[in-house]
């Protein structure tokens, strides 16, 4: 590209978690692995590999520790685990995960519905996973989501100042970064741009990642209202699989091929290849046949613009 | 809104035309009168509702005359119409269209292969395209849309030198407005931002539409991103009819819905009405039944928050 020093952006890989935990198929563990390999190939260097919840619940994530452990063979890969509560953040920590997320409603209405908490258990949950964490493996981070930051089907709009305030809160409980979610896929590009705006000025370079849906269509403008007032790094699900489950009417997780393509068509350095970030659409497909894969750029191709300019 | 005076866009409606021309079905001309009240009654004020193209060509505008003719019973709407040429401006200035638009590829390769002409005769067009409209109907505004803005499919880059020169050429042959249109799906926010900057410093206020495509999932950041430098009509295509069928692998026009959605979210006034316009989808698929119809707002709903703003 044209700069010396093109601005950087890390992508965050969430399909094997925020996807697989949607889907009704369960990917057995060997194509998890050929995931995270082809993935890694990429260029990718985070991965949201499963989630610690127990596995009657979630059988999908039944193979949580051994996924965890096998993304361990890349040395410069970040292997991120979700954890719902102190439980699930110990066996994360037990299996050697480099980082933690933990999903925090701004939306009590959602919160209670999701998890039965308050968010004020919740940030106290943060303080006694952070507590964990100091005693028996001081170097990993601990990421808090802000879910429903934009808007709660349950509860509809969820005040600005409550976000920030929550925010602050889950930093002074020990969080290393707090992200915002739209989990709903209520987010617009102006809401985006106010409320990062606002979460930067309260809690500074401890604001993290983007995390947006596509929902209804905005997806790829809420990255880019997010990136223009300092977000670098975003969430996103190769393939486009899955969405919560339990916000009724929420899905589409934003692509990550798209998103890559985005940010490379605009010269902004990603470190992953497309052309083989769109061969790790295989494994995927692989290990849940029965599922919608989605893909703007791997349907229509990448221009021939953007083969010329890399 | 929390504006006292929120900033407006306009909407240029071209499904009728861009979505229109490129599906199989022949819309019949009784439905496309009840699309142009669906859509005038839902807040639309301008709306190209056919090109001027010889019926054997494209049988679907065989009607056109009669449809400019239907639309001009309402008072304070623009009707538009595509015209390839002189003699297809001569017939659409006799139907009485308000607005003529006339496309002029930056890519001298594409518009070879679409019209069979150079850049340069194209500009000749307009100019004698704008003495006849002098001299038959002086009020009749002329925009030439730029296509292939932002990429060809068939020669790859296009120099934006090119494209600003064309635009600067364009006006001085007389068109009223100059608008690019990304006709290949290649544009990325950061070239929109650059691209229309340029083209605003050139021609200042006669810079007029952005048209963009879908095809790679950018679609809406690339409109978030012309609005961001100063564009203010945006062309959209209800249910995301169509796509230039010239472009190899072109496809998805904007979703007129989404846009709409992301722009009244945003407190942006487009001064239409989106549940009204959800239900002008109906007359258009009751049209062309065998066609597709796309859009995430229709199929995911309004959001709650949308609802208990407005």
């Amino acid at each position: 590209m044209n700069q010396t020093h093109p601005e950087r952006v890390l992508i965050s890989e969430v399909g094997m978690r925020d996807g697989l935990q949607s889907v009704k198929s369960i990917m057995p563990t060997e194509y998890k692995f050929k995931l995270i390999d082809a993935l890694y190939e990429a260029g990718v260097r985070e991965i949201e590999v499963c989630s610690f919840v127990p596995a009657k619940l979630l059988p999908q994530m039944a193979d949580a520790p051994e996924v965890v452990r096998y993304a361990l063979r890349y040395a410069d890969l970040t292997v991120m685990a979700l954890v719902p509560n102190l439980r699930g953040a110990r066996n994360a920590l037990e299996a050697g995960a480099h980082k933690l997320t933990l999903p925090v409603s701004a939306s009590e209405a959602h919160s209670l519905a999701n998890v039965r908490k308050t968010r004020q258990q919740m940030v106290q949950e943060v303080r006694e996973i952070v507590a964990l964490r100091n005693e028996i493996a001081p170097s990993v981070k601990i990421e808090a989501g802000i879910s429903t930051a934009f808007g709660c089907t349950i509860q509809g709009t969820v005040s600005e100042d409550d976000v920030v305030r929550l925010s602050s809160q889950l930093v002074a409980a020990g969080a290393d970064e707090t992200g915002l979610s739209d989990t709903t896929g209520y987010a617009n590009p102006a809401q985006v741009r106010r409320l990062f705006r606002r979460v930067f000025a309260e809690i500074g370079d401890k604001c993290g990642a983007a995390h947006m849906h596509n929902t209804r269509g905005l997806g790829m403008a809420n990255n880019l209202a997010a990136y223009d007032v300092g977000v670098r790094t975003f969430d996103a699900s190769l393939g486009g699989l899955g969405g919560c489950p339990y916000a009724p009417g929420a899905s589409g997780n934003v692509v990550t091929e798209d998103l890559v393509f985005m940010f490379e068509a605009m010269g902004i350095d990603t470190g992953i290849n497309i052309a083989k970030l769109i061969g790790a659409r295989e494994p995927l497909k692989a290990g849940v046949p029965q599922e919608a894969v989605y893909g703007m750029v791997a349907e229509a191709g990448v221009p021939l613009t953007f083969e010329q300019q890399v």
